[in-house]
């Protein structure tokens, strides 16, 4: 990684070399000091060339199809002769690697695309409590000329809100309900979501697609609207037979373009840079809280109390922060 | 809630008075800077009379009965003369209140009993911003003498996480499997997960469930142990008709028994202590930073510039914070 400059990793994402943009994103997901500067000034010099990319963030149970769905998507976007970007928050421990239930990278025909590429986040991102950088990735990808980013959550912890917060629209891949009610779908989830696929849906289970279309709209129906002018489309189809597809990708058109018809495109663009922002503040504090010696004693002092079970880490954590910020 | 001096809820509390209980979680809520203060010197009174119940998680999709079983599971603890304070996580926005789903509070029987106590988590806490109490009432709880407390989560964005994160115990609730592999539990999920329960299970259904365990089983051996000698088990039954309950009701007992046993009980308590101390200085120092007028000029200033989406939010972070912490 260090045989490049930071300017030759900028002129190589520019001309859109993969291989480049790959060793860019392992600087910015870099933990060392000494890299964070360098993807510092990296990033400093990309944002001039992002934003201009479709952000697409898709969740949904195990089960739903998503890698299948995101490689059908992908191959309709190449032949539209767009550029796309996957990001896979693959927030499983590094011990399983998620392959005991079988689930592999299935996107395997997507990245050998010339104009694809695949990324999956570092396992480290939420459970391991290590700074998330898939929106700083999404930057260096759009920089590279990516017109669709699709950031694609397992819905463990944070990530479904992480990913809704990075995203332009929020895509939910449902499967057919088994007779519960909008089984697997979860509330807080449902407020995120801008529009639904229920996927692997064939000639037999069409009828119980339908059913559980009905209930979604139904739900959907009694609940505000997000985007003004847009009613949550429950689309139905086979991502694996490359049914539906198409009217997922045009769906998304549709609605990004009444976001910007509607001046909420940019500006929910800018609240959620503002949340990067935030984000950034509390985990450089506390980088910073590590690594002064004097603050850190203090701060260790105050943990070690809280830690104790006697003191209640709240009152702990009040008193050093007044000691910190007087 | 002004009414009572800060002794006279403690005292109160002690003496396990639900009345003034639920009036000290109001304070602990509350998001003034007068409460604030108020409620700290309350925790602080409190925390030598903390530490002496069981706190279980509760997690599963909507549908998989947690209302129920907690209602159940409840009443059987109360038959073994066991006080239960049930906390609810509710991310649900304020407009919708989970009513659509038709999922309204089912505890309706647990709720009427003297030694039980039912407390919904205020809306607001997690999807709003607004700092979790959730700890901090579950320490009021234990100092009003409840020797369980069950924490529901929905299952929306970090409360999994934050609920694992306070919890002694981590209870999945299934339901049974429909063919799809192990839908409906996540993968990060499972690693947190000490023991399973396969709800709903009847006579017309119980090969199809005997299938579900083999397959969760099957999941586990592969997963490394969390706690040493503890084969996470897999039970069921059916919380409406109160079958199976009395089962988890033991291995609970037995799980907490081995923790002890191992030293890890009190040892995760203390982790877990760190992680809301480190919590909690987080949130202070964003509230130092609102209160301040010079520090808040400069933060907004920095604010601003990554909200125009032409300076990097990280950028910006770290400038900021290097004139906040020189």
């Amino acid at each position: 990684m260090m045989k490049f400059s930071v300017q030759e990793l900028f002129e190589g994402i520019l001309a859109g070399n993969k291989r480049l943009l790959a060793k860019a994103i392992t600087l910015v997901e870099s933990k060392h000091q000494k890299h964070q500067k360098r993807a510092e000034e990296l990033l400093t010099l990309v944002m001039p060339h992002t934003g201009n990319s479709v952000r697409i963030g898709i969740t949904g149970v195990p089960g739903a199809g998503k890698s299948t769905f995101i490689e059908s998507f992908g191959k309709y976007a190449l032949l539209q002769e767009k550029k796309v970007a996957v990001l896979a928050i693959d927030p499983s421990s590094t011990i399983n690697k998620g392959a005991i239930l079988g689930d592999k990278t299935r996107m395997e025909e997507l990245a050998k695309e010339e104009n694809a590429f695949i990324r999956p986040s570092p396992n480290s991102g939420f459970l391991g409590g290590v700074a998330n950088t898939t929106f700083e990735t999404m930057l260096l990808c759009e920089a590279a000329g990516f017109d669709y980013i699709l950031i694609e959550t397992v819905g463990v912890g944070q990530s479904e809100i992480l990913v809704a917060d990075i995203s332009d629209v929020f895509l939910f891949l449902k499967i057919i309900d088994t007779g519960d009610e909008l089984q697997g779908i979860k509330r807080g989830i449902m407020e995120m979501v801008d529009l639904v696929f229920i996927n692997k849906v064939n000639e037999d289970n069409l009828s119980k697609a339908k059913l559980t279309k009905q209930d979604l709209l139904r739900a959907f129906h009694f609940m505000p609207e997000k985007e003004k002018g847009w009613k949550t489309p429950v689309l139905m189809g086979s991502a694996l037979e490359h049914q539906g597809i198409e009217q997922v990708y045009h769906q998304i058109e549709t609605f990004i373009n009444l976001k910007k018809e509607n001046q909420t495109f940019e500006n929910i663009r800018m609240i959620q840079a503002e949340k990067r922002f935030q984000y950034w503040v509390q985990e450089y504090i506390l980088q910073k809280i590590k690594s002064n010696h004097q603050i850190k004693s203090f701060f260790q002092e105050h943990r070690k109390k809280a830690m104790e079970l006697k003191a209640n880490p709240s009152s702990e954590a009040k008193i050093f922060v007044n000691q910190l910020l007087p």
